[in-house]
Order: C-alpha cells, then sequence, then structure tokens
C-alpha cells in the first residue's frame, strides 16, 4: 500500500461549516483495518429528505440495491432518511443471500440506535469483495456512535470512509436559497474504482436547504453529468459506487423556502453550488487517483454532438498509451490520435488540431508547423496536464477528468500480495 | 527499450518451407533504427492474388488507405498483387498530405524496382506517428533488394518488420488442396498497440494455393473473428493495424484445383489449416505484449449470445485491475465480477462462478465453499493463467486472449524520453 499522501492532494483544506440537522460519529470497528477508524454514523433530523445515484454495475453490492430499494420505498417512507451507515475494509459485495442479510442487519442495529425506522437508514461499503461482511460487528458501536454524534468533524467522518485514498476529501458551500443562507457539505473518497482494499467511489452530500426528494435526485442526476461521471481513474467501474444525498430541510426555520419542483427558478444559485461542491469532489477523487502524479483534463471540442465529445474525450482519458506517455512528461499526440481513432466516432484525421497545456502541436492532420518539441517538453512537467483536442467537424465540446498511469498504480494493484 | 525476449516466447520455432512464387529480402534502410534490417520486400510471381483487412481506426495511416483503395481498385488490377513493402520505424501516419506523396512514391519506385504496377504494390509501415516518412530513402535499396530477393528466409523477413517486439513470429502449415500439396506462411509483429517505437499489429500471410481474391478475403474475415479480433493488450488500437494474404496460385501446377468460391468443399481443410496459422501468430503477439509476464486466457461461457460472451470476456481482458492482479499472481476474483458487471450486458451476479486454471474460486454469486487460497496461489504462479467465467443464462460462448499488465508495460510506454 502508498501512503505518502499523493503530490496533487489539495494544499488548503476548507473549513467545513455546521449543516443543522446533522451529526456525525466514527469508530474503529475493526473490520478490516487495524488502528484506524473505519466506519462513518450519520444522523439526519426527521424529516431529511434523501436521493442517490449508484454504479451502473449489473453486479452491484448488497449495499447498493438496499438503497436503491429504500429510495423506491413505497408509502410515506420513500425517500425519508435519519441515518447513513458507511463501512471501509468490506464492500459486502458478491456475498450471496448473507449480503443481503448483513445489510439487513446492519439496518436494524442502525434504527435501533438512531431510533428510527429501518427503512429510512442508508448503507455504504467499500472495501474487499466476496468477504462475508459481519454485521454483528455494528452492535454495540452503532449505538455508542448515535451517543457520541456531534455536528462538527466533517474532516473525521471523510477520512473513516477511505480506503487506498491518500487524503481525505471535503468541499463545502453557502449559498442564497430565497433570503435564507444554506449550506452544502460533501465529503467522497476514491482512488482507483476496486483495489486490493478497494477504491469503490463514494460521496455523500448534505445540505440544510428544504429541498423534496424529487429536487434533490434531479439536483444529483444533472450534477454528476459533469462531474462524476466524467471522471475515470482506470476504466474499471466498481460494483459499490454511491452518491447519496440528504436535505435535512433545517434551514427552513431561517426562513429558507421549501422546494418542490426543480424548476422552481429561485433554485439556480443552490443548483450552481450543489454542482461546484460535486465537480470539487470529482477533481479531489482525480487527483488522489492510484498512483497519480499528474491530474490530466480532456477537453475534445468541435464534435458532431456533445456526446461524441465525451465518448471521444473518455477514450482519450482511458488510454493505457495516452495515460503512460502523461506519465513520461511525452507530449505524446500520436497516442491521442490513436485514441480518438479507437473510439469509433466521427473524426476526420485532417481535419485534428492536437494542444497540450496550450501548446498546439498538431494541426490539420500533421505536426504543427510550430512544433518546438524543447517548449511542449518543458510544459509537461506541470502537475496539471490539458489536453485539447480539436476535431473541427461541429459543436461539440466535453470535458473529462482523469490522471496518468503510473508504475505505483501498478504496484498499488498488483504488488500487495508480497 | 526493454530488450530481453518475452519470458513467454516459444521456446520452437518452425522451419518455414519455401513458398513457390514469394521471394524475400530485407534491408537496412536507416528509417529511425541504427543497425538492424528495417525494411522488407516481398515479391509475388503473376497472378498472386491479395485481400487483407485493416484496422478500424477512424484515422488510419496512409498506408492503410493507399491497400484499401488497391484492394477496391477498378478493372483488370483489383486484388492483384506483385510487391509488398514493409517498414518499421516510422508509421506514417497523422503526415496529411506528405503521407499520401509518402506512399505514392514508395509504391512507384517498389513497382519500378519489381517491374509491376504501382496499384500491384502493397503497403504497410509501422514506428512513431507524426514524423513525415522520408520514401526517397526507400529510392536505391528497394533496387538492390529486388536483384536479392529469395525465397528462403522467413525468419529475417520477421525480424525486419519488429519494433518493440522481443521475438520474430512465424507460423506455418502443410494441407491437402485437392490431392496437392500446399504450404501456408505467415508472419506477425505485435507488442503493444502503439509505442514509443511502434507497435501496431502487422501480419502477412502466404499460401502457393490457387485461391481467388474473394476467396482468400472471405478466409480473413472469418478467420481473424477468434484469432486477431479476439487478442487485446492494452485495449488500444494502432492507426496502421494491417493483416494482408496473398495467394500465388503456383500449386497450380502441381494439380491443386483453383478455388472461386468460398463454399467450395474442398476448402475445408486448408481453412482450418489458415485459421490455425492465424490462431498461432495471434496468440505469439500475446505472448510478447509490452512487458508481459502471463498469458491470460479468458473464457466467458453461458452468456445469452456468443456477442455478449465477446463483450464480456474484452471487459475482463482490458481491465487494467484484473491485469495487474494477474501479474501480482492474484486470483481476485473480485476484480472479475467488477469487469463483468462494468460489461454493461446481460449477468446476474447470483448465478457467476468464476474459475482459475480450473479451480472454482466463486460459485453462485459468492465464493466457492471449496476456495482453499494455498492451492489457488500456487496455480497463479504458472506462465499461463486461465479465468473462465460462467454466467449460467444462456450458450453464448468466447475466448479472449491478453496477457498481464506490469511495471514493465509502464516503462516501455512512459520512461522512453528519461
Amino acid at each position: 500500500m502508498s501512503s505518502a499522501v499523493s503530490p496533487l492532494a489539495p494544499t488548503e483544506v476548507p473549513d467545513m461549516p455546521v449543516i443543522a440537522g446533522v451529526r456525525l460519529a466514527t469508530a474503529a470497528a475493526g473490520i478490516r483495518y487495524k488502528g484506524r477508524t473505519d466506519v462513518l454514523l450519520a444522523i439526519m433530523d426527521k424529516g431529511t429528505n434523501a436521493a442517490g445515484v449508484f454504479t451502473q454495475s449489473k453486479c452491484p453490492s448488497a449495499p447498493v440495491e438496499w438503497c436503491r430499494a429504500q429510495l423506491k420505498g413505497a408509502g410515506s417512507s420513500k425517500g425519508l432518511a435519519r441515518a447513513l451507515v458507511v463501512n471501509s475494509g468490506n464492500a459486502n459485495a458478491f456475498t450471496g443471500k448473507t449480503g443481503r442479510q448483513a445489510t439487513t442487519l446492519t439496518a436494524s442495529i442502525a434504527a435501533k440506535a438512531v431510533g428510527c425506522k429501518p427503512n429510512e437508514v442508508f448503507l455504504a461499503s467499500t472495501g474487499v469483495i466476496g468477504e462475508p461482511l459481519d454485521a454483528t460487528k455494528f452492535d454495540g458501536v452503532l449505538g455508542t456512535l448515535a451517543e457520541s454524534a456531534a455536528p462538527a468533524d466533517w474532516m473525521s467522518a471523510a477520512r473513516a470512509i477511505m480506503t487506498t485514498d491518500t487524503f481525505p476529501k471535503v468541499a463545502t458551500a453557502t449559498v442564497k436559497l430565497g433570503k435564507a443562507k444554506v449550506t452544502i457539505n460533501g465529503m467522497a473518497k476514491g482512488a482507483g474504482m476496486i483495489a486490493p482494499d478497494m477504491a469503490t467511489m463514494l460521496s455523500f452530500v448534505f445540505t440544510d436547504a428544504p429541498l423534496s426528494s424529487a429536487v434533490l435526485q434531479s439536483l444529483l442526476k444533472s450534477g454528476v453529468q459533469d462531474t462524476f461521471n466524467a471522471l475515470t481513474i482506470d476504466s474499471d467501474t466498481s460494483t459499490s459506487d454511491t452518491l447519496l444525498a440528504f436535505a435535512t430541510g433545517t434551514a427552513a426555520a431561517n426562513g429558507a423556502p421549501k422546494i418542490t419542483r426543480a424548476s422552481d427558478p429561485r433554485l439556480k444559485a443552490f443548483t450552481k453550488a450543489f454542482r461546484a461542491v460535486l465537480a470539487d469532489l470529482a477533481e479531489q477523487v482525480a487527483r488522489d487517483g492510484e498512483g497519480a502524479r499528474k491530474l490530466v483534463e480532456v477537453i475534445v471540442e468541435g464534435a458532431t454532438t456533445s456526446i461524441s465529445a465525451r465518448r471521444i474525450a473518455m477514450s482519450i482519458a482511458n488510454s493505457p498509451l495516452v495515460k503512460t506517455a502523461i506519465a513520461g512528461e511525452d507530449a505524446n499526440w500520436g497516442r491521442v490520435v490513436m485514441a480518438v481513432g479507437k473510439a469509433g466516432e466521427p473524426a476526420n484525421r485532417d481535419k485534428l488540431s492536437i494542444s497540450f497545456n496550450g501548446i498546439r502541436v498538431a494541426k490539420s492532420g500533421a505536426r504543427d508547423p510550430s512544433y518546438n518539441e524543447a517548449e511542449v517538453s518543458e510544459a509537461m512537467k506541470a502537475p496539471k496536464i490539458q489536453i485539447k483536442v480539436s476535431l473541427g467537424l461541429g459543436k461539440g465540446r466535453d470535458r473529462v477528468l482523469t490522471c496518468d498511469l503510473t508504475k505505483e498504480y501498478v504496484a498499488i494493484n498488483g504488488d500487495y500480495r508480497s
């Protein structure tokens, strides 16, 4: 395991404000790790609404299925949340019937500790796959956590959900909703997608804004499109990826209006701030990609459509040859051409232009006449590399974040047994 | 650059027989490499028919476009071949108008040297992308080669087309066509897909069987499906991948029947042998994957269709996390589940079974009750690893070859500048 903090870690950590109606507590339950916290309990006040987006994997983990069921749930409990239990060290994925039993047991232990219904409990697990999760370990622990839960310690919460992450990831925004001030706090974990000690992407966002579950779901759905869904570390998709949002509605006491329609014009500033929190967290995940030494931003413009631009950008961002070239500080635009070509999307070789960190290296399907290797090589030493591809076909544009592919990635994911 | 021969290289090299009507010669033209051969000229007798399959890249190289045009070509020259010129060191890809001019010039120099029409000349280039290819370097060289060309030296030919390959790749088969003995000789190069010194997949197959161009094309198209098209090193697709086949028809003199329909029943044994040559070459390419230490065979069965099985097998074979686990000699079936899940194809987690080298590790969506870590760990030390996934849904089955992902791959593709 790599223990050094990623060189791309943010240099400043935001001061995380309290969100009324949210209390947090962490503990070391010894699920897999020794000497570190591995369980997070978040308790939300009555009236908290929830929403979520999940992995597209056809083999989702038991907690993902649990959360989906609670959000779909019938009657008055639908989309209501009183507790969130997150554990690291064991993903409770591919554990068969035992896995489903573990989620049911965890939710009932949490419900008892918090004083709510089991279907008001949300669950997320990250860690090894295929190892049965002993949910009885939560017995006692969650009761103690419920007693000690306090509004303040967001950094400890972010730390408890880490696996191969090298730094905790938090983001915050404060914005006006109507005339009242509302707050959005988020935390995330990432690193690879799945790893020996597992590196699923988990993220949890909390706000005191009085938003209905449907509004929150709409915000999430549109918010992830250009943030978490425009992010790739290694093209591998976890069975457990989970992004949950909770709105306590406590800001209503300060005069914040209740929002029940996603099209409500009063939601404009909030939507922007919510998206910014997701974007901040997603970028931190890219900055903590396993073995990453460079943050890579891929911009594709001039595609026939924005969907086509996204596919081409993902093809570039997922190419091992592009990623190893970046690791080698080489502006290897030939590999970018290769990745454009293999995407299967409309592209005309003779209209392609490519630039690295603003320096154009290829133009109209050939090396740029003004290409200066020394200048480009210098630019490639920067910790953040922007690859911009102009296809010259239409107005489709998109942006994707990734990181480079280093020997350290292979070491983290291949050497762990030795 | 890695110079040691891959530990997965075949221990025996076949004795390559002469094919009447094919003469070969190699030279060091100094296109990029120093002190090694980098040009191959193959001269075929009049009446030789050609066929080819090429990269699906939307940004193909100039030689790929040249070959496609010759195979489509109008009138009496269509599908006729008298010469093949292959160079390593420069791919003549993404070189704009200059690239097209270079192919035209190379073909006309070769035509003059061999005494044929330029549209009877086939071209393939492999090497750096975006660097203009100075085709005038072929002037003189090809004339000398035409004079010295001789039927015998297939190993030298295979060596001249290498880039990051660590061993030359040849295969041969002798089979009856009618009552006559006919021969099939093939050579290939591979390694990664594109690399600093380039690692496009090129392959050339020659036979003395009297086959029409259409028959040869049909053999190629069906032959690649489960061989070269079922092979992935790093998911990256070269702009220059080329597989050409040439039939001199000289075996007609020994009584081999002329075959003009792909459905001709006399072609049965030949078809099988032709496919075996392609399979042999494709496996050698996997065995020489950049940095490879393990040959990996992925078998997916029980899928809803064979197309679905191929997609799931490719998702597993291309997963960096599966490939690094194999490099680490870990039977990490959780990552296999992940790769099945991300393929987007029908899969039922609770019906999945997975085995490594015949040892079942997961069954019905959970760890196999008889799982024995020591036994599996021992099996993972083998140089060839078979991952078998049973989906339990239908009769779709497929097989894909790949290799592991090692630090050496990253070094080959990322460290070349330092």
